[in-house]
């Protein structure tokens, strides 16, 4: 038996969000071969999150954006609860803002939630590390790193982007205000952006 | 002499990319067996694309394709060599086809080369394990879990697939054809498949 080390399972779990127990016993059958182990781990947690997926909103939209005769595209789901909703000019104008939304401000995530742990913490301990160096006093350190986090997320995550067409609105306004116009729950399911040889 | 059919040769064109005189001469060297000929041709064009395969393919087209009024969507990038080539009516038809055949087989990958090794690994013990529950004899149960595994392939990799416009031919087949036709290479770098809902 491999001795398996806790520093792996806690990788593993960040990586895939996987229970201590699965983590544990993955690595164990490939005798401690990280890669394989997150391998199997993220086929069986996409597996689990599509099972998911079908309990939560089926309807919606698909759309797709194409910039620059193909050197640019974009294609982003979003959902809301019924056919009829769908359908709906202030939704289809809403998921074609934000198919233009994403190809001009180059999003990472969804939403803040969406961000790894791990790459929180890499971003906290970069910013502290910053902070300190440019010998900010320590009582104002945590403020300066919250502050940094906070516009990390602005640029990195869809929601909290201002919309490009009014900056006085995030994107999470811009779908609060349709939530509240069609009286469906709407959610940014996903999205994908290329760029061209990039 | 064997009387050659012009629409074998037309046949043979579209499938390999084969110039009107190299299919021409294929066909008769083979007394009009169109199989033989193809097959040949086909080997003759894998060639030459494998020499292209070597040059960098960084232009090409992004290309998106939107079914069932937002129910369906598939963005991919093909790259070829050139601006030139990337405008070409034979390379965009190649494209939709591609995208196309996406949104109809829901490919996971683009090539073999694309499965990440423990996947394989994971496929091979569960194809053994069952073979050996039916009792199949040890001496063949390899070939029964290549056999498996060629069929995984076939279903799974998007080059490996016969196009569902003509089963003749693989989605491999089709580009290289392309690429007979319009003298560079050309990849399919990546792609990517929403089903509303899923």
């Amino acid at each position: 038996m491999t001795a398996i080390n806790t520093e792996q399972i806690k990788k593993l779990r960040e990586l895939t969000g996987a229970g201590v127990l699965d983590a544990k016993r993955t690595l164990e059958e490939f005798n401690g071969d990280f890669d394989k182990a997150l391998a199997i781990l993220k086929e069986k947690g996409m597996k689990a999150a599509e099972k998911k997926a079908e309990r939560v909103a089926k309807q919606g939209l698909i759309e797709t954006y194409v910039h620059g005769g193909g050197k640019l595209g974009v294609m982003v789901e979003v959902n809301c609860e019924t056919d009829f909703v769908a359908a709906l000019a202030e939704f289809r104008e809403l998921v074609h803002n934000i198919a233009l939304q994403i190809a001009a401000t180059k999003p990472e995530y969804v939403s803040v939630e969406d961000i790894a742990p791990a790459v929180i913490e890499e971003k906290k301990k970069m910013f502290t590390e910053a902070a300190l160096a440019e010998g900010k006093p320590a009582h104002i350190v945590e403020k300066i790193v919250n502050g940094k986090l906070e516009a990390y997320y602005k640029e990195a995550c869809l929601l909290r982007q201002p919309f490009i067409r009014d900056d006085q609105q995030t994107i999470q306004d811009l779908i609060q205000a349709t939530i509240a116009k069609v009286g469906e729950n709407i959610v940014v399911k996903r999205f994908v952006r290329y760029e061209l040889g990039a």
